[in-house]
């Protein structure tokens, strides 16, 4: 390889990023890739092997990024999600890359698999300490939780002003975060002990 | 107009929603929606002015369908996510339609400004009369709740199947739907008030 092989894949991989959140799968072309990341277009097939499989590093890169910067705590759902919802709204372009693939690339790739199933566990040992509700399925809990992360991001601007004139001013974003964190905690507390729940809240608010 | 502009309308209308959500709005040909059609390219100009409108024609049909199956009632709010839920279930490739379109087309058209509306103030009104919980702004609900409904269709089936040997079983999915209306009454209980919040469960139990 050349002694340059370092930067060329992370120019690489940071020119498909763009190309793919913009375009998706389909649309991205690999001559605009190479030409934006100043690289022989060669090299992506020498590096990555094919298209398909340039847009599952780029991702992978990018989840892995992404759960490095907001760590999973059962201890702490509500949290998790208002961090994730951060993270999110601060790079848009990781949930448009993660839109097309649900679009365009069915297959889960093994580490992701491995991810989710790392949280549903500690989900299942959560619930069984009693910190988190048992009456609804770890898997559920999750998948839940994740899609009201992501709810305010797939209505339109034009939909999301309705509710506060400007749904994107940093005061609207500050009211929608914290109606996902009381939303998640409302899901996740384990009811019906009100005392338990106290608890918890109390818990969590305070770290 | 000829005498058949009904009936190619319709052909047109179908083929057009099926290429749309195969293939998206940039990856939708039109030489495929007419010939499935079998109609004369021309038409989908003279009815529909382009592709992009050609797009919203049909999202408008479709959505229009879905909440004319789907009412909208503040009475029983686990019920709407739950009859959506079974919608959407029934017919993914109108949820992929919309995914294509928070891609690749943002513009709000105003019929569904109106209809999002519509429901935030129906809300606020179900709020003020204590059946909803106030505490959280009607659209963030809105928006929560519908996160909420499509939570399981933005995960793939790999990722799906770790919950319950095979997601999309007929028990795990009655397992899924569950979990959505506790989480769904939840999230609108009027808490902090215990009593209000069994008597309003109990009612929405029973129609």
């Amino acid at each position: 390889m050349p002694p340059d092989s370092t930067a060329s894949r992370a120019r690489l991989l940071e020119a498909a990023f763009e190309e793919f959140a913009q375009y998706g799968l389909a649309g991205a072309r690999v001559d605009r890739i190479a030409e934006a990341a100043q690289a022989n277009k060669r090299l992506i097939y020498v590096y990555y092997g094919n298209k398909e499989q340039l847009f599952d590093a780029v991702r992978a890169q990018r989840v892995g990024a992404l759960f490095d910067a907001v760590p999973f705590t059962t201890a702490d759902l509500p949290g998790f999600a208002g961090a994730l919802f951060d993270h999110l709204l601060a790079s848009p372009k990781l949930l448009r890359l993660s839109t097309w693939r649900q679009l365009e690339r069915a297959d889960s790739p093994a580490a992701e698999i491995t991810q989710f199933r790392d949280k549903i566990e500690a989900i299942a040992r959560a619930q069984k300490h009693g910190i988190i509700t048992a009456d609804l399925e770890p898997a559920d809990l999750l998948i839940l939780l994740l899609g009201m992360v992501t709810s305010w991001f797939h209505v339109t601007h034009a939909v999301l002003d309705l509710a506060t004139e400007d749904g994107w001013s940093p005061q609207s974003l500050q009211q929608h975060r914290a109606a996902l964190t009381t939303a998640v905690r409302r899901l996740v507390a384990p009811a019906p002990h009100p005392e338990r729940y106290s608890r918890y809240s109390t818990d969590i608010e305070g770290t």
